[in-house]
């Protein structure tokens, strides 16, 4: 490890909870795989005073500090402020940035509001300037062996600052070592079973460190590493990868960082097929997550939401006789919603869900969390009975998440790989 | 104002990512009605040193401390242990506690494990135990005139004992003011608008605060106030809500905290009408808003998915001619869409949307962002042709809850209120 780093996100309407943020855990992702552990995420309101004292507290805790947000140029933006006054120094306006950002308002063609000057400021005492995408440049000072970095807090800003500019540098503050780090997401095995894998073969000795991130019944491993010689880490973290897939190889979605619906999505794009959907309990959740994928429309025709019993029997062709025997929740059913929209849209495959997402409605038979998936091809039709955990959105997601692993599965099977 | 709160977060799971805190937005706005005002959120791993030193610097920034988290029987949970060094005390056993765990335990017919003896600690010094739902309790200490809470870090044991416990007593710590909030959702309005309208109120001294968080479109107010009087400020609330409602009447979703798709079932349901929708752009995701308030399925009959042109033409029977005339981005189409589902499902009403959600598809006519949402009754078809901002997902986001605003509208209308 390079050291630990102290994250201070600076912003009353983080406080408030008007923005969400985003911004640690890109930092803390970004920052892992150069060796700098994040110990501690702190948030603040934009007050001189809570920024220098969080600055000074963070200078006992971490050998670097990362502060966004609040170099705007409007009154509440008081990061400059808070760092001069936590470090002892004065602020003082530099004419190059002065002169960049009157050139940037004249280019514009716009007068530049004399509130803008304030962000030509740095700080006494050494402090270099980060030109960045937008107007506020970020900052770097030097305090004895710490780095303190000032960085915007529009995501965006600080994406492209800290992917141009800090991370290379934080690069060349070499010991020597090189890092590297990859992920794999994980859909139909237990958080504990992916966890126990790993372990298991992370106590083989290979060096390499985990993380993982369950959501929606999907697991993200992250594993990463350093050594001095490059190849060789990467050798290593392959062959990781190679055998944490084998291991849970059926459960395996990516190692690239796609997801679900980004995999199902470039699979039926190569098999060149289209696709439809027959919802029930997903209510449309299905065709969102496949639609959220950019150029979907070049494989998914459209498909059915069959909420009601006398949709999924007129519109989709579902035979009252399975309704009534077998139960609306049921594989027959879902076989015989996937086969009627694949029929009525005309497309290649088609996918189903039919449930119980609760609150109420669950049986002895059929409890609440009980899914069944259908999938429906030219060779015929498959289904999936499954018992679902967690609230009535969770249901849902999971069972989305679960069709659209059925149609990965289906697909890789059908080309063999 | 009564004071100010600090919330420490204590989790490596958090630190890392791998559970998002919502305890410490859940936190501030429960803790706000009653004068307190959260200056400073902070993130610590589970390192008693961690936990420690963050705890003596927060005694430094506010009246309350609030640490949420690291109560558990595992060896990483060290919440107790960060405490009691950064106050300087010390841990003892309390023989009330470790009775009424060895109790539960007896009660599960489980041996208790020796490790979670460890939640019997309390400081020494001074410290009041406060009874949850789990086997963690939490603990109350007074230092000087701060009060620190130790609390659970599971969402649904914390909001259990902030509810029951800890609420009611800061109440009684009383300084004799009653305190009352109101929520007013948007949709429909701009953030500026909304603030403007706001603030010209509030400018007319009623004293109450406000704060607004904007998701999706949606722009959550939030008014509260403190009062020595209860009813009158109940009645300022109350004036207050009116006139927001008043000056901003085409925006209000709702006043009592309910959502776009809860207000819709609520209408629709008390209407005793079907509804049905046909979406192209947004993918599914209007079927999946409506479809996640339990019991939609008594006015929610279903939809089509119509993403390609031959779905559109040959299961809705959009014209052609509309198509090729006025473009598949077109209230036309839109209205067609409705009209279509209406039809094949048999509802009373039915809505639709077609647009241009990006990254590609924009042309200098309909440039991304450009839906239409159409809307089918009775009384013939509706539509509006709206420019969302954002990237993809927020256009198909801002779109699904477009088409519920206007459903809702819908059915205001028609009942004259």
């Amino acid at each position: 490890m390079r050291g630990r780093a102290v994250i201070i996100c600076v912003g009353d309407e983080l406080l408030e909870g008007r923005v969400a943020d985003t911004n640690s855990q890109y930092l803390r992702e970004s920052l892992e795989p150069l060796g700098w552990k994040v110990v501690m995420i702190m948030t603040v309101a934009d007050a001189s005073e809570e920024i220098s004292s969080a600055l000074r507290f963070a200078l006992g805790r971490g050998d670097l500090i990362i502060l966004t947000g609040g170099l705007g140029p409007t009154p509440d933006d008081l990061t400059r402020e808070g760092v001069a006054e936590g470090l002892g120094r004065q602020l003082v306006r530099d004419p190059a940035i002065e002169s960049r950002l009157r050139d940037r308002f004249d280019r514009m063609g716009r007068e530049m509001p004399p509130s803008n000057l304030r962000q030509a400021d740095i700080l006494t005492g050494g402090c270099e300037v980060i030109e960045g995408e937008g107007t506020a440049p970020g900052l770097l000072i030097r305090e004895e062996s710490r780095l303190i970095y000032l960085l915007p807090g529009v995501p965006s800003e600080l994406r492209y600052m800290v992917e141009k500019k800090v991370l290379p540098a934080l690069s060349l503050e070499s010991d020597g070592l090189f890092r590297s780090s990859r992920k794999i997401e994980l859909f139909g095995c237990t958080e504990a079973e992916a966890g126990e894998v790993v372990q298991s073969l992370l106590r083989q000795g290979s060096g390499i460190k985990a993380s993982w991130l369950a959501r929606e019944g999907v697991i993200q491993i992250r594993l990463w590493g350093e050594a001095a010689d490059a190849r060789e880490l990467e050798g290593r973290l392959e062959d990781l990868v190679k055998k944490v897939s084998e291991r849970l190889s059926g459960a395996v979605v990516s190692t690239d960082g796609s997801s679900l619906a980004e995999v199902a999505s470039e699979l039926m794009k190569r098999r060149g097929a289209t696709l439809a959907v027959a919802e029930s309990c997903t209510g449309g959740l299905i065709g969102e997550r496949i639609t959220s994928v950019p150029g979907s429309s070049l494989f998914f025709l459209g498909g059915v939401i069959s909420y009601s019993v006398p949709v999924k029997t007129s519109l989709l062709g579902v035979p009252r006789k399975a309704i009534n025997e077998k139960g609306v929740v049921s594989r027959e059913v879902a076989e015989a919603m996937a086969r009627g929209v694949r029929s009525l849209l005309g497309s290649d495959l088609a996918l189903s869900s039919t449930g119980v997402a609760g609150p109420g409605g669950g049986t002895a038979e059929t409890p609440i969390g009980t899914v069944c998936i259908g999938l429906s091809s030219e060779g015929g039709e498959r289904s999936w009975e499954l018992r679902l955990p967690g609230d009535r959105d969770m249901v849902r997601r999971l069972a989305a998440n679960a069709a659209l692993m059925a149609l990965i599965r289906h697909l890789r099977e059908g080309s063999g790989g």
